[in-house]
């Protein structure tokens, strides 16, 4: 029995490792759209394709932080711009992940429905410390230089702060501070003055205190930028001092860039040597969130680097087919955080598979969906670290909200829900809180998953005997041979069981 | 300054230990309620007042796990006859504890206020293991033998299993498995076979089968029991055999019993010599639930010992009044197992003293609330083992569903509540969702919680000096000196929180 935990059963191409992949990403950014498309072989990614839109999603939020019609039609019509780009891209060498703007828009979804009708693609929504280390991953391939390096990346939304050594982050935050959403907040009415200036210095400054202690402690040898708003600076102190190093904001540059962004006196009149028009109306926000990190974290200059959020989410997903999925490490960390009984765990996820193999061509369930159901096999007892008492409860509480690395949010919802679903009364309520299209495969899943740990309710040292299992559409029928150990027991938890998933509107027989 | 995390400042008797102080403990059971009186001197607790009364609230649960008026007035009479005893012990010298018939019943606040308002006294649910913790608590102190010890506590409405050595459980547990519920269940319309007995045996196996095995790898030298089933259990065997053991449950015993049970062939007949007529209805499930026990614990025998919850609590109430408050260890374990940094919270557990220090008898806040604000400042941070965003809910998430022992619920509510309103928006629901007599006095403990949090925002290793606060009504005032480091941050932050007051109606002004 290959246990995907440790060795991850999906590997596509490690047969044929010098064939051509083509992989693309899709960064739905709060400020920007890119989208990315590159050739994977060998090891390496090649570029071929890259394109980037100042959609500006996140100014197209209202007081209510609804986006607005005409927000999310200019995100539809530059995603129509980039779906020939990916037409022809398999599913699993492509993802499309949105930030800030996207997690916080409160009819998001409206909008994640109609773009994924226009891709033909799912849309996923990511957490900000997943973000962090994507962008991290992404940055941590386009630095040649060792040491330890704090990335910085300001978004339209959110801006985020890692400090890792070579590709391993050793802090990651996503802090509430974005160059569309301080514009709003700090320039509303276009006004650009010293007092302004200073408010939304100092709200950032409130912010960075949360991470200044920390993040100084732990050190860095490079501070490095990676996004619009630190290339455009770096480009404004370019073009007015003809000794300053190229891609370099420096402090004495900043404050220069400062002073000549407040005689513009209004964001209407913005034009600086360096400085794309399509940025002009951010910048002086940009600016603010820039001097606030450099005086928070006491910089004398930070370097622009390529690389960010959507080249993370390619090299991520080059690792998930590979031998090295990032999911399987948080996973096993998790486990180990939470003091999970790994025994158990694996005989559930032994049973759980045999379950599922007897069922899998005729429920037409995926790899991807296999691995989920192993994953909430072995982590299903994780509520026991809060209390025995409502345990699936709070093992589903715990895995959608921890920072769980490599995890996409819908990923997230889906562990939690199995978790949820594992025992006791099916979750009818959050399993209609479901995307539409997971929730066939869903229940399908719970429903194994629950069988699975029924059958190891007396934790045995080993896995017992699968019973046979058949199903007829969605109606299963057991079949036990008698011979289990604890057959009378298993006979009454079974028992209870059928009556379990008759109320939540599923046929369960047992032969 | 001194920490009440390591030494907790009411220790009201410390200075006089002579003095004799009357304590007293009533158990609001699922089957009995009882009542303990006791005198406490010279670490020593004598019984001066038992009584107890087999009211059956569980068997007043109707279809909806409503308790239906009948059960209610029953239990209220109960307590009529049980006030007169307690009508001259002081405040935190008697608890009201309300167990697993409570915890379940969808209406019960609206018994505890009536029962309240009968008593003049607060009524406290607590969980199934802080149940158990205090069941080992009292038992432990009744056992002169040494070496580990199961203890099973079979009540109305849950079993408790617990192995301890010494005064330290080493597991607790509590079981969905009564008499009370058990009757109802298996017993509905009173008829008494083998197959009826035989059901609610295997119901409780596959309960028991949570357990069984972790507590067998424990292992035990001295099984022991201590509820009226078990009394009643000893009592009939001791009856039918006069060479048996005095208060001994064998398991040779227990199968004649059961099999008298059966002979008796229905509820309104069960007369066995040895049992008392008002045990007699529940005595078959509880007989059931006791053999399934020693089927799965492959027990030869149970003792019977005296001394269960209404001790516990009582010896628990000692130790908080001493040195040994359990619910500092408690808290000081939780901080550890989440990695909170105990430097902020020790900084903030400063500032929020010295800023309650001046408010303290305007407000009227007693060195209870105090206690919990300590508190509430070394864990607010506990959040961040989840997650970073939102981490003040995480934190309330962890501290309302983990198992705290010492605390009852509303005092886990509590703290949770402290957590949840540190940072952003007051929680004006949440708030609303605490007992009426609680609101005033935790909007007030919070409001402390936060400046004292803001004052601490940049995490020097000290913490800052602390402004001067005044109030009148429920209006604030702080003034700062404008010496304090970081001083426009703090303003910045100060000013926000005057924004986040407003919005919950409460009125800050900056000086």
């Amino acid at each position: 029995m290959t246990s995907p935990m440790e060795r991850p059963s999906l590997a596509p191409d490690s047969t044929q490792p010098s064939a051509v992949q083509r992989l693309a990403a899709i960064d739905l950014g709060s400020n920007s759209f890119h989208l990315l498309v590159a050739h994977y072989q060998d090891d390496r990614l090649q570029v071929v394709a890259r394109r980037g839109e100042k959609v500006q999603l996140a100014a197209g939020l209202d007081d209510e932080g609804k986006l607005e019609e005409a927000a999310m039609q200019r995100a539809l019509d530059c995603l129509a711009r980039f779906a020939p780009f990916i037409t022809d891209i398999p599913p699993g060498q492509l993802r499309v992940v949105g930030t800030n703007a996207l997690r916080d828009a409160s009819n998001s979804q409206a909008f994640i429905d109609r773009a994924e009708a226009l891709l033909g693609q799912r849309i996923e929504i990511i957490g900000g410390r997943e973000e962090a280390r994507l962008i991290y991953l992404g940055a941590a391939h386009s630095l040649a230089e060792n040491g330890r390096r704090l990335i910085i990346d300001i978004g339209g939304g959110s801006t985020e702060f890692i400090i890792g050594e070579q590709f391993e982050p050793l802090a990651l935050e996503s802090l509430q501070l974005g160059c569309v959403t301080y514009t709003r907040r700090f320039f509303a009415d276009g006004e650009i003055s010293e007092k302004r200036m200073r408010r939304a210095e100092l709200a950032a400054l409130s912010e960075l205190a949360n991470i200044r202690r920390p993040y100084r402690e732990l050190g860095w040898d490079d501070p490095v930028g990676s996004s619009g708003t630190i290339k455009a600076a770096a480009s404004v102190i370019a073009a007015a001092d003809e000794d300053a190093a190229d891609g370099v904001v420096t402090h004495a540059g900043l404050k220069r860039m400062r002073a000549a962004l407040i005689d513009c006196a209004h964001l209407d009149g913005v034009a600086l040597e360096g400085l794309k028009a399509d940025r002009a109306r951010v910048f002086p926000a940009g600016v603010a969130i820039l001097g606030a990190i450099f005086e928070a974290f006491n910089l004398e200059h930070l370097r622009y680097a390529d690389g960010a959020l959507r080249e993370g989410v390619l090299y991520d997903m080059v690792g998930r087919n590979g031998p090295e999925d990032s999911r399987l490490k948080t996973l096993i960390s998790l486990q180990q955080r939470h003091g999970v009984d790994p025994r158990q765990g694996a005989n559930v996820a032994v049973s759980a598979a045999e379950l599922l193999a007897q069922v899998r061509d005729t429920w037409e369930l995926s790899d991807d969906q296999a691995r989920f159901l192993d994953w909430a096999a072995r982590l299903h007892e994780i509520g026991l670290a809060i209390s025995h008492s409502q345990f699936h409860r709070h093992g589903a509480y715990l895995l959608a909200h921890s920072d769980l690395a490599g995890f996409s949010r819908p990923e997230q919802q889906l562990l939690a829900f199995l978790v949820r679903a594992h025992r006791r009364k099916f979750p009818h309520r959050e399993w209609r809180a479901l995307p539409g299209s997971q929730q066939l495969p869903c229940a399908r899943l719970a429903r194994l998953l629950r069988l699975a740990v029924l059958l190891n309710h007396s934790r045995a040292e080993q896995p017992p005997a699968t019973p046979r299992l058949e199903v007829h559409g969605d109606a299963m029928r057991l079949t036990l041979s008698g011979n289990e150990s604890d057959h009378t027991l298993l006979q009454t938890d079974l028992e209870q069981e059928v009556v379990y998933q008759k109320a939540a509107g599923f046929n369960l027989v047992l032969g």
